[in-house]
């Protein structure tokens, strides 16, 4: 029992060109989160100068998050759900069939043991930025 | 060697009180970052109801994140940074200082193994919504 699993992948050997640029970046990320059924609060995409993005996708299940390194051909993944186990792996199914890494280095872990699953169910009431 | 180190705890037995609203998380993380030397790009914070927070920080270093569910006095808690090792500890105690769980299920994970440690030290030159 857990109250979510963080699925943590280290993505290499990965298409710099697939990885450099935010819009490309984006489209995957909001597309997995689609796929995987998580419910999307808000995101940022950031484009480094000359290359490299970071992206958050703050979710009610908790978050996905990536930052890419186009010059080792290096993805660091993380997506983090409360709710179930295979959301988070299908939306981590999805960004691997479009980024194609050549491996993963790849961890499950269970956050917040012996706690029941469960998502925040209340309405969002505030957001400060 | 490896590009980043990623904390991940998940604080137990923390005071309700202290991990129920927005604004009180915020004060806390957004002085962690400053306390742990890190730069800060944009970061998020999210009330649930009746209650929880939820917040991300993204870094020029990679990102902070936490969830909380004051029901059970737990803080899903991430920091994850490509600057020295020593940043993302500051940070970590000085949130743990600030919370003061009664114990802290916490694990060190070594980011993109065999790479470099650096930061994305280009400009910010775009950032999509």
């Amino acid at each position: 029992m857990s109250i979510g699993i963080h699925l943590v992948g280290d993505l290499l050997g990965v298409d710099p060109k697939k990885i450099s640029n935010a819009d490309t970046m984006q489209d995957i990320m909001e597309s997995a989160v689609k796929y995987g059924k998580l419910t999307k609060i808000r995101s940022y995409y950031h484009q480094f100068s000359p290359s490299g993005v970071s992206g958050i996708v703050l979710l009610a299940e908790s978050h996905l998050s990536f930052h890419t390194w186009p010059e080792h051909g290096l993805v660091a993944l993380d997506i983090f759900t409360c709710g179930p186990t295979e959301n988070a792996e299908s939306a981590l199914e999805f960004i691997l069939g479009k980024l194609a890494p050549s491996s993963i280095e790849y961890k499950r872990i269970e956050r917040g043991v012996d706690f029941p699953r469960g998502v925040q169910k209340g309405r969002l009431v505030e957001a400060t930025v």
